[in-house]
C-alpha cells in the first residue's frame, strides 16, 4: 500500500457533482429522442471539449492536446518527467447514443481531480516515482463519422497520424479541417504512461442481473466477423420433395443452431447471427441464397480460433447434407487482450477496501483500453448500466454506481502512486 | 374396357403438331427474357385466345365461352344432354412464366380432338352414356393480375361471378371490362361433367429424377401458409452473455432446424421458410424480431395438422428457452384433395397399354383440377420437365414427353366412352 493511500483512505469522491457533470454534457447535441448525437469533431463535441476543459481549468496545472486532438487535463507530482497514471475514455458518441458511453469514463476522472482539489491534496506535495495523474479525452472512439480514427489507435502507434489527418467522415469532410476548426490541433508530444484505467459503464447486463457494484475487468474479447454464404437453388415450394431440395436457409439455420448450441454450452464466448439475407426472399420458393454476417467473440485465442473453425467445417457439413454450397469470408479478427494483472489486483483491492461487491469479468466491447494496452499497463473498471442497454438513448447508470465506479478510480490512482 | 378404346388401341397423337402448337403461342407475349408473360386477359392473352380458337374451329363442333371468358372445345356425342368427359389447363401466364404450364393441357386436348379428326372418328357415330368431349380453357389460373379470379372457382361454385366481375387487378383495371375487351365474355351455361382430366407439366423434380414418363395425380397437397414471429431483445453482440440473450434469429432457427428434420423424416410432406425478415438486421447487435413466412404442405390431412400444431408447439418451447416470444399466425390453410380413384386407375390402364412407365404421385402445387375435384370426378396426368423449374422462362418439356402425356390423355378418354 502507498503512503498517500494509506493516509486517505477514507477520501470519497462527491456523487453530485459527477452527476451534474454528466447531465450537463448531455444537454449538448441532444437529439429529439433524448439521445446524445455528439459526432467527433462536430459542433456539439466542441462545445462539450470546451465546457469540460472550463471545468477542468480550475482543477489542474495544464491543458494538453496532441496532434489528432487527445486531450490531457494534467495534474503534475514533484517530477513530471516520469511515467504519468492516466485515465480516461471519450466524449464523442453514436449518431444516437447514450449520456454515459466514454463521458463517464472522463468525468470520473475529472472527479478524482476535483476531489483531490477539495480536500488540497498535490501530489508534488509528496515524494513518488510518478510524473502525475492525466485525464484524457481520446478523440473519435465511435468510428461514426470518421472511421478508423481513433486517438488512442494513434498515441499507441497502431495508426498513423497522417492517415487519420487524411481520412474523409461520412459527411465528406476531412479529419484535419473539422479538428482544426474546433481548435484542438495540436503537437505530437510523449506522454510515458506508468499505468492506464479507464471507467466505463459496462455496456452489457451482468453486473446489474448479479446486483454487483464494480467489474475488474481482466481483458478483451477477441473477435472474428464473418460472412457466411450458403447457395442452393430456387424452387418451387410445393412441388420439391425435402431429398431433392437445395435449401440454403434450412442449411444456415441448422448451422447457426448448431455452432450456437457449441458456444453456449462452453459458457465463455458469444455468437451473433445478426444480420441476414435471403434470396429470393420469397413466400413460396426456396431461398437460393442465404448471407449471414456473424460476429463470433471469445476471451480466450483458442476457444476463438476453434470456435471459428467449427463454424467452418459444421456450415460445410450441413451445407453438403443440404445439397448446397458453402462460402466463408473472414472479415476481420482481433486477438483477445489481457490487461495487466497488477492493475487488476489494484482495483479489485480498492473495490474491496471501498467494500463494494465486485467481480472479474471481461469486456464484450472494443475501448480505447485495447489500443493503450499495446504499450502501457492497462485495465478498466466497469460499473452497471440499466438493462445492459448502450449506444441508445436509453443508456443509464445511477449516481450510486457512478459514485462507485470513480471511488474505485481514486483509490486505485492512489494506490499506484508509490 | 370400352368398345372405342378396344377399337383405337393403335391410335396414337401427332407429338409434332402439339409441339408446334406449344411453340407458336410461346410467341405470344414473350418477354426479352425469353419467358411468357400473358397475363389473364392481357392483349397477350387475348391473342392467345382467338389462336387456339383458329385451330379449334377446324377440329370441333362448337366454341362456347361463359360469363368469365372458360372457353369450351366441343366435339358433341350422340346425346349432346349428357354428361361430358372434359379435359383442359390454362392459356395465361405469370409476368415471366415458362411455355409449358398451362399451356400444355389445353393443347394437349386439343391435339385429342385434332387426332380424332385425323383419323375421321366423330364421337356422335358411337352408341355411348357421354354428351361429347370439351377441351377447356379456364380463365386466370395464375392470380397475378386477378386475384382471387379463377374461372375454375367459379365453374365450380366456390367464387360468385359477381366479385369475379368487380375485381380490381394490379394495373387498376377492372375484371369484366378487361374480360368484355377481349371478346370472350359470354353467358353462364351448364355443363354437366362425367370426369375431368388435366394434363400438366410435373412442376416439380421427381418424374426427371427417376427417368420416369408419366405421373398419375392421386390427389393434391393440403397447405397451411403460416407468418411466425419471434420477439426477443436488439442487445450488444459482444457484451450479452449467451444466457441473457434474446435472439429472435436463434429461436427462428433452431425451430426451423427441428421441424424441417421431422418434415424430412416422415418422407411426404415439405415445409418451406422463404420469406425471412430480421430487425434491426445489424451485424454487430442480436436480432430482436424474426418474421418468417412458412409454406407447409401435405398430401395427408392429419399429417398436414400435425406438422402445424407440431411447428406451434416447437416455436413456442424453443422461444421459451431462447426467453423469447412466439407468435403463430395462419394465413391460409386448404385442405388435402384426393381424385378420383377411377379416374386415376384408368389412366394408369393408358399409361400401362402405351407401354410408358409410370408413379402415382400427388401434386405439390395447385391447379385448376382442384377445384373442378369438388364437383366432378378429377385426376392429372403429369409429364417429367427439365431440372423440376416452372413459372421461369427455364420451363422446359420435351416433345417426347408432351407426346406420351398426349397419348395418355387420348386412350384415357377413349376408355372413358362407354
Amino acid at each position: 500500500m502507498s503512503k498517500i493511500s494509506e493516509e486517505l483512505a477514507e477520501l470519497k469522491i462527491n456523487p453530485s457533482r459527477l452527476r451534474s457533470w454528466v447531465d450537463e454534457i448531455s444537454t449538448i447535441g441532444k437529439n429529439s429522442s433524448g439521445g446524445s448525437g455528439r459526432l467527433t469533431l462536430s459542433i456539439a463535441d466542441k462545445i462539450a471539449r470546451d465546457l469540460v476543459s472550463s471545468w477542468a481549468r480550475e482543477l489542474v496545472d495544464e491543458i494538453k492536446f496532441d496532434h489528432v486532438g487527445n486531450t490531457f487535463f494534467m495534474h503534475y507530482g514533484k517530477n513530471p518527467q516520469l511515467p504519468f497514471l492516466v485515465t480516461g475514455s471519450h466524449l464523442d458518441t453514436q449518431k444516437d447514443g447514450g449520456h454515459y458511453d466514454g463521458v463517464y469514463g472522463v468525468l470520473a476522472g475529472l472527479e478524482v481531480l476535483a476531489t483531490l482539489k477539495d480536500n488540497n491534496i498535490k501530489l508534488s506535495s509528496y515524494e513518488n516515482e510518478i510524473g502525475g495523474i492525466a485525464v484524457v479525452n481520446w478523440t473519435n472512439e465511435e468510428e461514426v463519422r470518421f472511421c478508423p480514427a481513433m486517438g488512442s489507435a494513434v498515441f499507441s502507434g497502431s495508426l498513423v497520424a497522417k492517415k487519420v489527418h487524411e481520412s474523409i467522415g461520412i459527411d465528406g469532410t476531412c479529419f484535419r479541417d473539422e479538428l482544426k476548426k474546433t481548435g484542438y490541433l495540436g503537437y505530437q508530444f510523449k506522454l510515458p504512461i506508468k499505468a492506464f484505467i479507464e471507467t466505463h459503464i459496462e455496456q452489457g447486463p451482468v453486473l446489474e442481473a448479479e446486483e454487483i457494484d464494480i467489474g475488474v475487468v481482466t481483458g478483451a474479447q477477441g473477435q472474428v466477423s464473418m460472412e457466411l454464404v450458403f447457395s442452393g437453388s430456387a424452387d418451387h415450394s410445393g412441388t420439391t420433395p425435402m431429398h431433392l431440395r437445395k435449401d440454403a436457409f434450412m442449411a444456415a439455420a441448422e448451422t447457426m443452431t448448431v455452432l450456437k448450441h457449441a458456444v453456449a454450452k462452453e459458457k465463455r464466448g458469444v455468437l451473433t447471427a445478426g444480420e441476414v439475407t435471403l434470396y429470393p426472399n420469397s413466400r413460396t420458393t426456396i431461398p437460393a441464397e442465404v448471407k449471414i454476417a456473424v460476429d463470433l467473440r471469445h476471451p480466450d485465442k483458442e476457444q476463438l480460433m476453434h470456435f471459428k473453425e467449427s463454424l467452418v467445417k459444421e456450415g460445410e457439413r450441413i451445407s453438403d447434407e443440404h445439397h448446397c454450397k458453402f462460402l466463408f469470408t473472414e472479415l476481420s479478427q482481433k486477438l483477445p487482450i489481457d490487461f495487466s494483472q497488477d492493475l487488476i489486483d489494484v482495483i479489485a483491492d480498492s473495490a474491496r477496501k471501498n467494500s463494494y461487491s465486485y467481480k472479474l469479468m471481461y469486456s464484450g466491447a472494443t475501448h480505447d483500453s485495447c489500443n493503450i494496452a499495446r504499450i502501457a499497463p492497462t485495465a478498466m473498471i466497469f460499473i452497471p448500466c440499466r438493462d445492459g442497454i448502450s449506444h441508445n438513448p436509453k443508456e443509464f447508470a445511477s449516481t450510486d454506481s457512478m459514485g462507485k465506479g470513480a471511488n474505485v478510480l481514486l483509490h486505485t490512482l492512489l494506490g499506484l502512486v508509490k
